[in-house]
């Protein structure tokens, strides 16, 4: 949504103080590795479902510093050279990354980007953004359907509250996710997702009588629209109403989609709408509920027997409300043919040296087991120990093992197609039905195992111990 | 950042739906007026501070159906006659709303829009998504930068974990919440913003040895540079390099501009660093800490003596992480010479009705003592109730009166300057001065008042009974 030729402004200053530092010093070339990874589960989550690398490969091919860009920094200070190097410059470094949809834990690098210092710089900001938020509205919405189930659709309603332009972007997420459809038309466009809406309580209000509003509705949609039946007494009014329209558009041949709930105890009222209207014998009518909700509610209306079809959630899942950011974050790992590791004065911000590769292991069943992360130039491990308690360890040995960081861009160039939205999702639900029921649950899910390497433990504790 | 011909597209589905029945029904041309308002505080703040319209009048001033947009109507089974007419669609409406920067309050109707339905609706989405979004993070900004206080800074570092997109008009709104600066480039180049940035990690750990490191750095930036102390240990190596080069710099007639601590106990860690330094005679040079940071967090420091002089606020600012969406409604108020409203099975959810006038009412000092929302057409109020409670009165005859909405727009055109981001914080500023401080502490503020004319509860409790 930006002008490529700005979109290097998408950035902290500090990245581009520190590339024109690097380049006055002579190390603008020093061949450098990066990894992206989490700490922290969002929402108590077991598991998080990776996005955003199909937006940032488009971004970064086309980025690029415009003149508009260039005269910027001229005139906050950056020196005369330095503008004009950058003038040629474009990302030409190599970034492998897991797939989108795939399931990540803490600790786990997802994505390895190699390149100079200042290529790998100037992009750091951009890939936060966007991979961080991505995988956050991606995991929200995993969990939102997980709790719809497989047979109740999840629409995305979230536009109106959401986090200005980044709607956009959290809408495509949440297809990721599972959510079926959006309310989201520029998304829709953007990223040919399905697109959903009929009325809102406007249209009922713009009329003198609440029948009248929705005998006009479906003069114009006769098939399929969705009536929202609160804006009086969804009782006593909206579904008596909808029930009326719905006879005589089925005694011209045609049928009412449904009844959408927006306000009140959307279980006891789901439940009473479906008898009313089952007893109208509408039962081809669904019902869609919206107010507020978001996995835990649906949850529970679910268990307190809610007759729902589909699910409009909005400023919940698409603000992450609950834990609205990920925590990903973007380390030097080596630079200069050396591993680099950051010891900091907190043990948790500390990160592992060194380019690595990362293995899935599975059991015979498929069932995910644990992730290993080891060096990239060492031989398959045979043992993995736990990061911080080594005498805690497991061997793979037996195990299927399974590379999950494919390469996207090599030198600059794409080097594999991206998956649609679509793709993307599918590959989600496969993903996600490897991972044992026990990550899935809400409360308290069980901790996927994630381990290193005896080479990798070992190259941390030495670098720890000269203070490098 | 939206191609003003797919602006449209940046919209909820059944706002389309909607225009395309009204248009067919032959309603689209029915004067309406709708408000937008919102129903409970984030943050359990005492304020809220309204932004995001200086955005929104630039875009609905570009806004239009460009071919692009058409043609996805066209093939997602929009009529022919109807997108035929969008082709020449403009917004022509009028809006009045308050000052970007005013501090509003739960009920009080902050803007109105006029217009036909169709025009109305069109924006509806829009002006949702700017509003509720700006304003919630300037309310944000600004309760952080009261935490802060007037003598120290308060930087916007947000960028990384922030909402997509949405993370440009984030950094323009803690802008208005009068943080001074922000990381984020493209903000600063779009709306004229401070913008300030130094090191990161990757810096220290790009070169064998730390003081090596920040020496290099201030090769380049021997003025102002700011060294980040906590790649290996704040105490024992960050702040001794920094103290080693500041004393080189000093030497050569430079000055080193601080030094930045970003983990560990920074209550603790700050007031000892400030010996460091002071002992070192480097009593100019600045402390700024960052780190997870919010309003609560940066009280409890300065209530704990930190030494501190600027905070870098990130995630927990730029997501409002506590309270990740301002409840924001935009609602048909009258339609067709008609007050309208909505009862809806939510008494919350109800709405009032007519076109209103806002008025802020100060005693002789200029505090704010309450607002009061009356019916447009009525005489300026001598009486105004409590919302819920009638017998609940006061009356502003005698107080200072002050209409809060001004036009911006009158029938599709801009009839008032827009200020500056900056102008609309000293604003702010302004406004939160003369809100007494019970309203602005965190714990339990006081509830300010908000009451609605007698006339305009009459006129309720008349549509209330008829249903309508």
């Amino acid at each position: 949504m930006v002008d490529p030729g700005l979109l290097p402004l998408y950035t902290d200053l500090y990245q581009l103080t520190m590339a024109q530092a690097w380049f006055r010093a002579g190390r603008g070339d020093v061949p450098a590795t990066y990894n992206w990874l989490f700490r922290t589960q969002p929402f108590d989550s077991g598991y998080v479902v990776f996005a955003g690398t199909g937006d940032l490969v488009e971004l970064l091919e086309s980025m690029h510093f415009g003149n508009e860009a260039l005269g910027w920094l001229r005139a906050h200070g950056f020196d005369e050279a330095f503008v004009d190097w950058l003038r040629g410059w474009r990302f030409r470094g190599s970034i492998e990354s897991v797939a989108e949809g795939e399931v990540v834990f803490p600790g786990a690098p997802a994505m390895q980007v190699h390149g100079t210092l200042i290529d790998a710089q100037l992009i750091e900001t951009l890939l936060l953004n966007t991979i961080n938020f991505q995988s956050l509205i991606a995991t929200k919405a995993a969990r939102v359907v997980h709790a719809a189930g497989p047979t109740r659709s999840v629409l995305d309603f979230g536009l109106r509250r959401a986090q200005g332009w980044g709607a956009v972007a959290a809408s495509r997420a949440a297809a990721i996710g599972g959510v079926v459809s959006t309310s989201n038309v520029l998304a829709g466009y953007r990223y040919g997702l399905d697109v959903t809406g009929t009325m809102a309580h406007a249209w009922v209000q713009s009329f003198d009588d609440e029948l009248d509003a929705f005998r006009r509705f479906v003069e114009v949609y006769p098939d399929g629209a969705v009536l929202l039946v609160d804006t009086w007494n969804t009782l006593s009014s909206g579904v008596p109403n909808a029930i009326t329209v719905a006879r005589e558009l089925a005694a011209r041949g045609h049928r009412l989609g449904g009844v959408r709930l927006d306000s009140g105890d959307l279980a006891y009222l789901s439940k009473k709408v479906r008898r009313m209207l089952d007893e109208a014998g509408l039962d081809y009518v669904r019902i869609a509920v919206s107010n507020a909700l978001d996995e835990h509610l649906i949850k529970s209306l679910l268990e307190q027997g809610a007759r729902v079809d589909a699910f409009g959630v909005g400023t919940r899942m698409i603000t992450a409300a609950d834990d609205p950011a990920l925590d990903g974050v973007y380390k030097l790992v080596a630079s200069d043919g050396r591993p680099r590791m950051k010891v900091s004065d907190n043990v948790t911000k500390a990160t592992l040296p060194g380019a690595k590769r990362l293995e899935r292991y599975s059991d015979e069943t498929g069932a995910f087991v644990g992730d290993g992360v080891s060096l990239a130039d060492e031989p398959l491990p045979e043992r993995i120990v736990h990061p911080v308690f080594a005498e805690k360890s497991f061997s793979p040995v037996g195990l299927q093992r399974e590379g999950l960081l494919q390469p996207l861009i090599a030198d600059g160039v794409r080097v594999r197609d991206l998956p649609s939205v679509r793709e993307a999702c599918a590959y989600r639900a496969e993903r996600m039905a490897k991972l044992p029921e026990e990550h899935l649950r809400f409360a308290n899910p069980h901790v996927y195992r994630v381990g290193i390497s005896e080479r990798l433990h070992a190259l941390r504790a030495e670098l720890r111990s000269v203070g490098r």
